[in-house]
């Protein structure tokens, strides 16, 4: 089975089209008949109700609740902050009319507003006027609230998952009386999704800063978590805000303060969006398609049922036998329906099920399991009991085989320079990957790196103290920067 | 404490005021900035939370999955179910441009769609398309979809929760190989809103089949549950729609049936939204706020420490004490806030939740807990480990009396007549509820409804069987039919 590949294309020959190929395989999303839509289907959207389950656990134990707020933002909203407005007015759906109307045997737009309507790019402005009502009082902070919600950027070059017209995310968004506090807050959530991102879906990340110029639009601070592909392109995977005071003025976040003074809030936003599920794939996928860290597989074991005749009921119910003795935790499916099994197997090797059961005849003759391990695509025999005895044991050198072999690569994919000659020498040749450098922070020279086509992804929040020269300014300086090519 | 009211107005006195009283008072949602729209604040998208959950677990169990499909569709998607678009033309949000431009120091529209976008009423044309795709052979069906999404449907007059611009929902959608399939799958889930409606919500509602001339447009069957309001009127609770081929035919979904023929697919929809949120507040709150079956209440016990002075750690620990003791199942919440005790208290009294806790040092000396009970608001003190261990008794108790006192009020307000004299009497005289009569199930005489302000809810699953004559026609028929007043 390891001889060919179940994919058409491989990562080698032309990686995009792999990456498409992936999506299709696993039959997790397909293009809209709407412009730079698409539909997530059932498979790829129960990998985000896993990845939403997991995170909105999490943000509420943290003490963040949920809330919903409109989609239709009123334009002159925008006009309050200005560096928001010019970072979206660009890709902004806009509202203009309420009904259709038949005209000409056609239907045309008619009714129209008043006042246009953006549909959300993101939610700071109309959270914020929520907030100004909210807060009176010091004793009302902090605000914690989320939502997880559609978002419209009308995006010019689309693909799926990556770079969508339409797409889904969680927004939090705080206000706290004191600048520490939402300084914390944003780090605090930088955090989580480091750990989620790197912990529960087993991809190789790294956390720092952004530097200033390519901020959130209207951001004091932001944090991200730059992940790696596997063409050595960084993916911008999540990212947190602070806000500062930008968005409580713009708005009004006022509240009394223990000393009585009106005063504004500090606020942070932070977020994360089906994109992530584009890094998953080109973090762990290979040429015969996905492959799935436990956290957020939607079943850990499939059995195929090799039903040829007479022998349906008893292989039936010895499939229900073998899920009746799974550890509560695993999920399974049985797969019943009327299509060859060989066909079966390779649709579920392409989507990345951890663990595929065949079961024949001499399966219930022996009471034992054919197991096919998704990432070595081996197959291997083993009793009933030593299966259903080990799988919790499987899943777990699943997870850690899958986060060391990603591991393994990226690390090899990161290289120091010291000048820009070796950096621009590096990407000039063709090679990809992380690249750490030094760097003083200011925007000199940065033309330099728009000529590689690589920008400066984050200043890691990991610094290695070693003083170097700047390799964009010869400056000498200690921080360290990551620079790349990235989605 | 039963001697005042926790809101400004009662049922009596304004129905229309008491009900956005208790929306204020219980911090469920407030008026947004545009035009229509509402925020769901955190704690009554908590309570949506809960629904979600509950419908979400049981669609899952009847084997539906969640997917996602775009919330723009084409214009001229609409245009091919003529029915369909004609339901809905009147009031769908058009996006016509795809970003802002500074102009005369104004943003306004720029860069025109050539071809403008509706956002979904409801989204059966745009999820057919991809069933198109997906149901090659009979083999791939039934497809049994869900989506949990925002809908936006421009209304003229809106009301919190009711009726608003733009609202939560899921929608679920299915394409079956036979009409009777179909059919089934349409009642079924019909059956489980009955169910979450009566059971989970404790609401009463009657279950029955939408009149001809009121279906969903371009269905061929609507099932509907028609709860009762406490001003009499009904609110349309839930609607399971059997559309026939009607939309297969207009998307074309059409598959290799098992003679080898194609054929076109029968497909079903159904859809509870946020609106049910307004249908439990008229059902069971009352002159000092919501009220809650405890399946959906975020939380059950809330505990107010009173805190005066020094003895904030014992109390506090004390506290913690208390909510250790819960069975696991027992949501709670310890309100630290800084607020006075007695302001908090009416709070919860006005949040609906079941069972509030005053602790302060009497308490903590005799290891008691002062338990104020919101569908009597009887204050009683009782030992900490009797509380514990009675909690989910108490719980239950609470849903049974919060059931019986809306099924009691609600079967008094049902009454049957026999001719259009006394429909019209009864409705002319002021009264409210729901007139149980014989109707044929023509649309003769209709406009004598429309005089009276009420309209024909639903012909109910449950049939008398009973000879009579029809309140429009005089025609002799078996058929009852709900007549009521509605929102």
């Amino acid at each position: 089975m390891a001889m060919k590949h179940a994919l058409k294309v491989t990562r080698k020959e032309d990686f995009s089209a792999w990456y498409q190929e992936v999506i299709t395989g696993a039959d997790l999303a397909e293009n809209a008949s709407v412009r730079g839509c698409m539909v997530i289907k059932p498979y790829g959207y129960a990998i985000w109700e896993r990845m939403q389950r997991i995170l909105d656990d999490k943000f509420k134990e943290l003490g963040h609740t949920n809330a919903y707020f409109p989609m239709f933002i009123p334009i002159d909203l925008f006009e309050r902050e200005a560096e928001h407005v010019a970072g979206f007015a660009k890709e902004m759906a806009i509202v203009t009319h309420h009904r259709l109307e038949q005209r000409d045997g056609k239907l045309v737009p008619a009714g129209e507003l008043e006042a246009p309507l953006a549909v959300r790019p993101t939610s700071e402005l109309i959270i914020g006027e929520s907030m100004a009502r909210w807060a009176k009082s010091y004793r009302d902070l902090p605000i914690l609230v989320n939502q997880w919600c559609n978002v419209v950027r009308w995006e010019m070059r689309t693909r799926m998952f990556l770079r969508t017209t339409e797409f889904l995310w969680q927004e939090g968004h705080t206000a706290h009386e004191t600048e520490a506090e939402a300084r914390d807050e944003a780090v605090r959530m930088h955090e989580v999704y480091k750990w989620f991102i790197c912990d529960v879906l087993k991809m190789f990340g790294i956390a720092g800063k952004k530097p200033d110029y390519d901020r959130f639009a209207g951001a004091q601070d932001t944090y991200t978590v730059e992940a790696m592909m596997q063409d050595g392109k960084a993916l911008q995977a999540a990212t947190s805000h602070h806000l500062g005071q930008n968005f409580a003025k713009a708005v009004g976040i006022e509240f009394q303060g223990r000393g009585g003074k009106l005063q504004y809030a500090h606020t942070t936003s932070w977020g994360i969006s089906t994109r992530i599920i584009g890094g998953l794939i080109m973090s762990h996928s290979d040429d015969d398609g996905l492959n799935l860290p436990s956290a957020v597989a939607p079943y850990h074991v499939v059995i195929i049922p090799l039903i040829r005749g007479e022998n349906a009921q008893d292989i039936l119910d010895y499939c229900r036998k073998i899920t009746a003795m799974l550890p509560k935790d695993v999920r399974y499916h049985i797969d019943t329906k009327e299509y060859a099994p060989q066909n079966k197997q390779w649709d579920y090797v392409r989507k990345g099920v951890p663990f595929i059961l065949e079961i024949g005849n001499n399966e219930v003759t022996s009471g034992s399991v054919c197991v096919t391990k998704r990432l070595s695509l081996e197959k291997q025999g083993m009793s009933l009991s030593e299966f259903a005895g080990s799988i919790e044991k499987m899943l777990i050198e699943h997870d850690e085989t899958l986060q060391k072999r990603n591991s393994d690569f990226c690390n090899s994919k990161i290289v120091r320079v010291s000048s820009y000659e070796e950096l621009s020498d590096f990407f000039r040749s063709g090679n990809t990957g992380f690249v750490q450098a030094k760097w003083t922070g200011t925007s000199e020279n940065l033309e330099r790196l728009d000529e590689l086509a690589v920008s400066i992804r984050c200043i890691p929040s990991a610094q290695s103290g070693t003083k170097g020269r700047c390799v964009l300014t010869g400056a000498e300086t200690t921080t360290d920067a990551i620079f790349a090519k990235s989605y």
